[in-house]
């Protein structure tokens, strides 16, 4: 229960004014050890765009707020951090840190249990009897695969070859280890030489190389399977902590997620968290993450108990999350300001990064399902999404 | 097939230099018909964030580039605009302009086929036998409902009330008409009354808000239901210019979508799209929308048919985009900017925006899945997605 | 807590003897006040099966047991009965009675919450400017499709008609009432109609009248919206009798239920009930239903509690049981005396049938549950299941 | 294009009488080379459902039909038979026999492609690092776990243990070969070995031998992953034999199968054939199959394409299909005859009689396809199922 990182300062006459917020930058350059400017509102150059946008006009501009501190034990050692948080839905920063709050009573602990970039390309044949002769040479050739995928990057590695026929066609089922990035790329070009590789030989009518298109939706096999990273956060918050902070007992959010199950089962979703798609996006949003991620990303369960001694026992497993901390849009301006916050910035920061966003999604979902058993949430966003004075009504 | 707005210029030595900002800038400034002081750099003032965002402390500076132009028929008339998108994956913005391209050569129309906020209020009761007394009273007292939710609001309306009772448990399905905001505010409110009120009556033993929560995920329900927005987006591609655009006949377009539609029955998703995850990212972004609803608006399916002309068909389905043009962070800063582009800020914009947004999608799974037959998409990624020179390999 | 019905009699020495069948076969055709010759082995007679196979070349036989007796407050009153099982799934029969003793212990509860048989017909046109069309057309012309349905049965309604247009397509949910039959055959009639009636004025280049096939398998849109009969049984077993008759605590059954709730989440399936296929297949099969149907039938879902007395809440809610007491295959032999024996044959049976059926579901799940608590599964179907002298081993 | 055997007897007078009954029954001893009496209607002695059922009263007797001729290529060589069906679905029949007819036009090849009986016991921990560590002993102990299963049974084998830790839970995934039985009672058995060695090891604190119960359910997971036995049949039909038999042209069934598709995607169902249900509900109750497993086994995906010479190629791939020819209710009575009546009994039958399964579903789907096509299903059912004189309507 590291409780070292002060709270957030708040000035409760006008949080908005430029005083407040110059007092949160002030104490996030001080955690950081650098200077935020981009943050702080000085324009990105335009050349720091190059790869990651065609036919730039200039750079949207989306508030950032803290949440926090948020206390983790990770695959890093323990971490204290104030989590950068790009939002326009009022109430929610608030929600996290009151989440990360009844986090900090507890211990919280949060490890990657495997990291696994898939991707399926798909062969299609006459006949099924080619499928399965192309499954049977994918299969032999495995050396051969890697030696060849090998050769495009130093930064992954072709770890998995499943080959998995269906009628005429066959899926190719490629795993990728991808160190810090999320090394989409890298795992396309490998699909590419693997699926061309065995198209050739094996006679092939078409090839598609993502023909089996898990990317960037919720989906049963990444749910199932994993893909990225699959991370678990738990901890267990002792039962007047969390009276104290969210106002319920454990057995209110034990039977409040006996309803939500029962909605998740009809719903069909792979989603089974609450608020995991809030806490993803405006996470990936301050740190130059790819956004779309956040549709598989989001997917997981939640798992609450009550202990013998009358604590909450809590846990959130995601099974797909998929970031990087090099490459993509990590490495300039505002993305680069908000990991270096975080502390994971750079190589071997991929891990204790997806380990602090399960403990983000577990604290959100903590809160959030807590003001529904007090009947808070509602007043709280009519009270902190209410944006202007003289605005009767404002509709999100 | 309007050809009325120019290309967006492009400097082939160097596009990410000032100068060729400040051409497409200036484009973008003509037809917005306003200066756009954000989108280039200036700063937002800190007081624009308020009753979106706590614990402000800086605004996250994310790369816009223009997509287009893109000539849609919507339900305000014919439309022809840039669309601004927001991302950092490289090759993104580019694919959806040459899908842009490829349905200039048709007619595309697009059209918003209903439009119902849905929510699902949980009551649980001691048994079922109570909870089929609650769906009774609830049916019984729609007017009263009806009335008491009117009474907060003026921008929204209850306009449907559907009771369905799961065991000793009712789920209170809400479905609100919400103008041009998303609403999610004023339907949670109501909903807290309606539920509130039935829950009384009723002797509720516990009450949940969001009970069946179909907020912010891909689910069956709002798939077959529609959740928002039902949107539906078509056109008809002469085989000449599909041939001349995108390097593809009609059969090839249909081919493959045989595999993935074999595919996604595989993965069980309700996202039947292809890339719809990234253009509605980029747009929601740009456009201060709330990305988390991403998780669901990029659900919904495609269609391909090769007609008796020997032309293509196309069409995508998208049964619950949830997209507002008033409230939430639509009102300042870049967002205000880039509705402005689009011509869609305020009151009446909701609708020609969601269409505009379908067209978008069909246009970049068009795109996308072109480059999937030519197998261009690799090397695309490859060229445009290296973003310094001597970077050899470069991982997103 | 009805205690009429004696227990079924056992031989102990040799249960499969003639003697100890007989006995049971006497029990039955006492409640049931008729002989029972077909069960007893008197041949069906050919000309019975006229309309119900092609193609005839004899009858299959399969053994069937009595579970119960089974104690339920119905639609129709308060039943007690024995249930028929026909299986080849050796310690199902007992898993089903041992579960039906612990339901007696308490008040067993069940009823038809809802009885609409759906089809979806779907009709293709060019674009989705004519699907919308047709659906207005459907929409106002309702009153003239219930009267062109209303000519060919005077057993079922058609009581819901819903267009939903899908791109080009229009989807047209159509809902019928329909007796005590499953009504299947009037509802494709039908559908038949109302497709052809609203193709030809507006059309529609294509026509299918099951476009949209929701007929005998598990799927989200009738788990959601119910098909067939929706049906609930729920019942409060004394914590002691709980203990007594299948050794555990409520507190068991409630734990042991969280882990298969996060089962059935990852497994993406309409059916999170436990063993509902075996005992809906066997009570079809003994009854005369469509076996077939228990693809749909079995999907719903399980609630269990604690009460505050420390006693069992147990329920069981089942959507889409789909069955017939008239109608079909229970006319004659061995159906409609097994349908006797459950005193639900012919008009007016419908209900007390599906509501005999949801206490059945939950009576085996309970049975089923209990004993991987208590790890008496394997060790049960070792036991009961090992059906030669000398074979040391047996598979099924 | 095997045409050995001769069509079915029928008489049109009366297909019910003696006589034609006999006719067919005749065909059948004669192909079986062995009388068939139970299927003719002696009574099967009680004593032979020892172990099957518990409380025995009796046998129902369900009218068997049969279908075929039906040729197809299986792993035990060329196979010409007539498909025995259990059913009180009129028309059914019939509509298989048509199928049969149109693949005896081409050459019809099936394939298992895998036989895998899994099985998920699941372990339940304090926490996810005790289930991490659980994890890791299971995976290291994997030869120990062979050898323990190894002693309890000469039959199956354990050939996969793949531990997937889900926040404090382990879920074990196991998987069998199981030879020529299902195997469900020794899989079981070696899952409770398996768990309860891993859980003394490692201080499990619940244990659940099905705790991730994929038993008798469609379910995302064995629809990728397979189960049991995974088939593919396929065949290409001559455009002319479809036209003569089926009376639509390859066009017509690819053109249907788009909207059939649509409509499964917005289902969420792994059932995505159209009648598998009935046909496999059909032979398993003759040949002595559980039933239940139908919901599993009926789940699977259809494959249309128009050959470049204008025919029709068509296949079904089943991946959850379980099926025995020893073990289980296979041995004695009705279910005996039959196997033998497909000469599939005993030993080396299993897949010979899953291939012949996977033609039969084929050929029900493109007989109902085609019927939907050519709106020739109602009148059928109309015809067929119309079983008694003077019946004015017949309800099912």
């Amino acid at each position: 229960m590291a409780e070292n990182l002060p709270p957030i300062p708040r000035v409760p006459e006008d949080d908005y004014s430029p005083r407040a917020v110059a007092a949160r930058r002030s104490l996030a350059t001080g955690v950081t050890g650098r200077a935020l400017p981009h943050l702080a509102g000085e324009p990105v150059p335009a050349a720091d765009a190059r790869g990651n946008v065609e036919n730039l006009i200039g750079f949207a501009q989306v508030p950032v707020g803290l949440a926090g501190p948020l206390a983790v034990e990770t695959s890093a050692g323990s971490r204290e951090v104030y989590v950068p948080m790009a939002t326009t839905e009022g109430a929610m920063v608030a929600s996290y840190s009151r989440g990360m709050k009844a986090l900090r009573a507890g211990r919280t602990w949060a490890r990657v249990l495997s990291n696994c970039l898939s991707q399926h390309p798909v062969l299609v044949y006459a006949g099924a009897e080619e499928a399965l002769a192309a499954a049977r040479l994918a299969g032999a050739e495995r050396a051969e695969l890697e030696r060849r995928t090998a050769s495009i990057t130093t930064h992954g590695r072709l770890i998995e070859v499943r080959p998995e026929p269906v009628g005429r066609r066959l899926v190719l089922r490629l795993g990728f280890e991808t160190g810090d990035a999320i090394g989409i790329n890298m795992a396309a070009h490998a699909a590419e030489l693997v699926s061309a590789y065995v198209a050739e030989r094996t006679g092939a009518l078409e090839r598609y190389v993502h023909g089996e298109d898990v990317e960037k939706r919720a989906n049963a096999r990444a749910f199932v399977e994993g893909r990225g990273r699959t991370v678990v956060c738990e901890t267990t918050i002792p039962r007047e902590a969390l009276q104290r902070v969210l106002r319920v007992a454990p057995a209110d959010l034990v039977r409040i997620h006996e309803t939500y199950r029962l909605g998740f089962a009809r719903l069909g979703t792979q989603n089974q968290l609450v608020q995991s798609a809030n806490g993803l996006s405006a996470v990936f949003l301050a740190t130059g993450q790819d956004v779309a991620y956040v549709t598989e990303s989001a997917t997981g369960t939640l798992d609450f108990a009550e202990t013998p001694a009358g604590d909450l026992f809590a846990s959130a497993h995601l099974p797909s999350l998929l970031v990087g901390t090099v490459g993509g849009g990590t490495g300039q301006g505002t993305a680069a300001e908000c990991l270096d916050l975080l502390g994971v910035r750079g190589d071997g920061g991929a891990n204790p990064f997806a380990e602090i966003l399960a403990a983000t999604v577990l604290a959100g979902d903590l809160s959030l399902l807590a003001s529904f058993c007090t009947h808070e949430f509602v007043a709280a966003h009519e009270r902190l999404g209410r944006n202007r004075p003289g605005a009767p009504e404002r509709e999100r």
